[in-house]
């Protein structure tokens, strides 16, 4: 157990929309249940982005952003048993406590204890921060706050990987493209022949459609507003394209002609309330599924006309793919090292900066350049 | 084959609302895929009284009702291999032709070319009636018209039973009894020892109960608004009532209070959109399952907010309880039979009546005194 403070380079968010300044910050040690790690590789979320906007979300500064990384163990707080100092783990935005009815349910990943909570700027341990500028706290962000050299993690989300993993690619597997590729494959469940359709395609959009390519669909069909998306999809595995703006019917309706009535699966990676309506009517009566993933505004209405529920349509919706974080993530690096999964993480990896250029990160993802950059720590 | 024509007794229902008036009529010889069968007993199902009420329904007559049955087959038309005179069947009211892409599926019993249509009254071999009067058609309902002494059935609407069965119970599975038990059974699928809510306390949503009650549910929470049904469902397996109208607040938040977040499964069987929303919303986040069996009006909207979905929770309907009618209904006759399934269908069997007393079924089911009244053909 480490009692030392850490004074650390991290990125910190002042206010709202503005440039990130990289700046000393110290890291308290780790309390009960909690670990404290190095930070190697982190990548940017479209989440991060929200948040820093706070366009509609609470604002809440100054705060240490950062979701998607991969790090090392340096140290950790009573009543740690699983980790130790050395351990490669990935951070996750939500948790496993283990103990709770989701956590013993082999259907939920949705922990009671440590479930999401993107208001919440402190550890529940203690209710206060881990990181100070002389004193001064500055907010957490989902509990993992991985723009920063160290950063204090509670136990249960920390997925423990195999050393062997490279860090500066699995790393993308603590958020985006876990939550993509379960929603394909934890939940559609396309059969191999089947069709599936895929709304938005940014990263996790394209990681539904990789879990499609994976589970061995025959046709994928790439459904997004803005049509430079579909070169790339391409790459991915997705057969066919549809910009809703380039029909006068209802895009459900395009989908269905297409495919004799519609698809087997189809998954919904925007949060646009029109697109969860479209995704859900596309599906084939009898067996189709749709799977949502997008999270939506707070006062949208889902609305749909109930027979076409009754006609034997199944409506799911998902949170980071259905994988718990602890029991799973271990399993799907494992499976990306032995190639036991076809998954091609490289793709989803389109820039790397190092930590000091962190803000370049940001500009690729609003101009819509990136999928992925990675920001490498040590650099 | 026989080439006779039939003259008999049927019921016919001559306009909305008004008594049927049992008369003789002609039944014409099966054609290609039909069957002529003789009626040994058929029961009431409020889908009958719905349309010869023709409230909102498209108005057909004069029609012969009847689509809960069980009979005899009497001569078999062209074409027709599986089944021969003297084999026990019970006519569906929705189909199985076996070469379809619903019927190639394992999910679906929703066949293409023999699903359930309302608004047809005619056979689909020639858009022809069977039935006459002095040579003026009678219509058909549903492709069953059980209402009869003797009737003309598609032969992929015929599931072909043990003839040791007891035609006088069993009969209550061509519709209604099936629809809830197989929503429960094949649809939600309750794990032994969860909890289970029901909405509509009518012979389907007591069918579902019996359902939960068979699957080893631990709490099974009927609720209804009218409470002269909670002593009848209480034989079935219902462990708890809720009248939503006995409470302030929604009813989903009721049932959210009593379980600790929310029940493992719910059954909508009232067809009232409040229901079907609140029968969504009242399951657990994480790993809840609801699901719709009732018939909503024409211009019903189902809504809620999306995190309900993302949250976890699944949302699906089902048709006649996702059974097939040739290949599942037999097995479940067969299962009845040796006891497999624990299913009670004499509980559902309140009223008898001779044919020749078929209105007093009518009777009996809009006084909301009945679950199933047997109208014994040869009384």
């Amino acid at each position: 157990m480490s009692h030392w403070l850490y004074l650390v380079a991290a990125a910190v968010a002042w206010e709202a929309g503005k440039p990130l300044v990289i700046q000393e910050v110290e890291v308290a040690p780790p309390q009960k249940n909690e670990v404290r790690l190095r930070i190697l590789f982190t990548s940017l979320c479209h989440t991060d982005v929200y948040f820093w906007e706070a366009k509609g979300q609470t604002p809440l500064f100054p705060r240490i952003f950062g979701h998607e990384a991969g790090g090392i163990v340096e140290s950790v707080g009573e009543g740690v048993t699983d980790l130790q100092p050395g351990d490669h783990v990935l951070p996750v935005f939500t948790g496993e406590c283990g103990e709770c009815r989701h956590c013993h349910s082999e259907e939920s990943n949705m922990c009671d204890l440590l479930r999401i909570n993107t208001d919440r700027g402190v550890m529940i341990n203690d209710g206060q921060s881990r990181f100070s500028i002389n004193g001064k706290p500055i907010y957490h962000f989902v509990g993992t706050s991985t723009f920063s050299e160290y950063t204090v993690v509670h136990v249960g989300c920390l997925a423990k990987i195999n050393p062997a993993a490279p860090l500066d690619k699995v790393c993308v597997l603590s958020c985006g493209i876990s939550t993509g590729l379960g929603a394909t494959l934890n939940v559609a469940k396309p059969k191999k022949g089947q069709t599936v359709a895929v709304f938005g395609l940014g990263a996790v959009g394209l990681a539904a459609v990789e879990g499609a390519r994976i589970a061995g669909a025959s046709r994928i069909i790439g459904v997004d507003l803005n049509p430079v998306r579909f070169a790339e999809a391409k790459k991915f595995g997705c057969t066919e394209f549809v910009n809703p703006k380039d029909y006068d019917k209802p895009v459900q309706q395009v989908i269905a002609d297409m495919t004799d009535g519609g698809v087997d699966r189809s998954v919904e990676c925007t949060g646009s309330i029109q697109a969860m309506i479209s995704a859900f009517e596309c599906v084939h009566d009898g067996w189709g599924v749709a799977v949502l993933v997008g999270v939506p505004n707070k006062d949208d209405a889902f609305k749909t006309h109930p027979m076409n529920l009754l006609n034997e349509r199944t409506l799911k919706g998902t949170f980071f793919g259905n994988y718990k974080p602890r029991t799973d993530i271990p399993r799907v690096v494992e499976q990306y090292l032995n190639k036991e999964l076809d998954l091609e993480l490289e793709k989803f990896i389109t820039h790397s900066v190092p930590f000091s250029e962190i803000n370049k990160a940001f500009d690729y993802m609003l101009k819509g350049h990136s999928l992925r950059t990675i920001i490498r720590m040590e650099d």
